[in-house]
């Protein structure tokens, strides 16, 4: 069987969890603690970063934007880069936007200031970077809303990768609680139509030891 | 005439000159300064960062990876991606690699500090910066020379994209001159190889406006 090396609340590997259950793959989740540094992990993934996908084969692909390019690949039934180059070039363009600046201005701040650097003996949270990110989560909703207003979806008229990584980052920290949806209408009807997907729902009845969803998290009405 | 936004010490645009050359592609060069954020060059690319590729026929296609990736879907007859789906999913975790953790951890503390941090306005260089990229450095150059020892290339049997994106950070570090090659023999050897492949050569014949580049930066043989 396809394993996934995954841990609950990382946004890349939600957003290779929801890949695979988009192209209806069967896959074990592994749960994997990267703060752990195990050395059976890091021989899977000389960064030490999650998430790491085995092929039933014994293929090893590490890291969010290859396995989701492989899949996309090798899988290519329901395709989730788009269906020309044009269009891949901007799914890919949006996918860089949320795995790098969206994860460097928003995740880096909220998710791993709230929970990661807990688990890696880091301290607790700094009020200032809580601060920048929750200034620099509201710019990037009013950019998902930018976009939704022109077009169905992030990166066009389907529903793509972009949706996927976008929802995927969002929804870490939704979990914690820290999305003002009222303030963002478009970027919420948008969140709301993922929400609704088949894929989704696993994400959604997850809860984190020691960690409470917040209490809009689950409900598909939020 | 295609046009790509560059900028000369940016990693990321070098790769792009660099993939373009390999293709045997033509194209005319704009100097982007991204520090002035001119209005016209944020409605190519959002972000405001370089590179950003127009197609003759007006398609903009915008950050390096999806530019990149478009290349080698539009013009396949010199893969730079590799040839099968493991392979590639080995040249893009190589390049994300670099593009990622090498550029936050050397690029931003020794390039940035050193050139791009006065041009924004931030002040001299932090010395403790220097001294982590330094050290960085040094572990990049032995990851490359363990790969090297065990592969024709970075990323198998075949020159790649893999080696164009850590050869183009590499390069903009050793114009500063702060790439000690003797202590890694394994990597100087490939970085030789990649020095004297053509598509190089209009990078080493550049001379940064008030930067002289290092002494050995030109040679062939350092």
């Amino acid at each position: 069987m396809r394993k996934l090396y995954h841990y609950w609340l990382s946004p890349a590997s939600r957003q290779v969890r929801l890949c695979l259950s988009e192209k209806s793959l069967s896959f074990d989740l592994i749960l994997e603690k990267p703060w752990e540094r195990r050395a059976e992990f890091i021989n899977l993934n000389p960064t030490g970063d999650l998430p790491v996908l085995v092929e039933s084969e014994g293929d090893v692909i590490a890291e969010v934007n290859p396995i989701c390019e492989y899949l996309d690949e090798v899988y290519p039934d329901r395709p989730l880069l788009g269906r020309d180059p044009i269009t891949r070039a901007e799914v890919r363009r949006l996918v860089g936007w949320f795995n790098q600046k969206f994860y460097h201005e928003v995740s880096v701040n909220l998710l791993e200031e709230k929970t990661f650097k807990a688990y890696y003996g880091r301290g607790a949270p700094s009020s200032s970077a809580l601060r920048a990110g929750a200034i620099n989560l509201n710019n990037h909703l009013a950019y998902i809303s930018y976009l939704v207003e022109r077009r169905n979806w992030l990166a066009g008229d389907r529903f793509s990768l972009a949706d996927i990584c976008a929802a995927s980052h969002l929804s870490s920290i939704d979990y914690l609680g820290d999305i003002s949806w009222d303030k963002h209408p478009e970027a919420k009807d948008w969140y709301a139509k993922i929400k609704s997907r088949p894929s989704f729902r696993p994400l959604l009845h997850e809860v984190v030891p020691g960690i409470l969803p917040s209490r809009h998290y689950v409900n598909l009405d939020f």
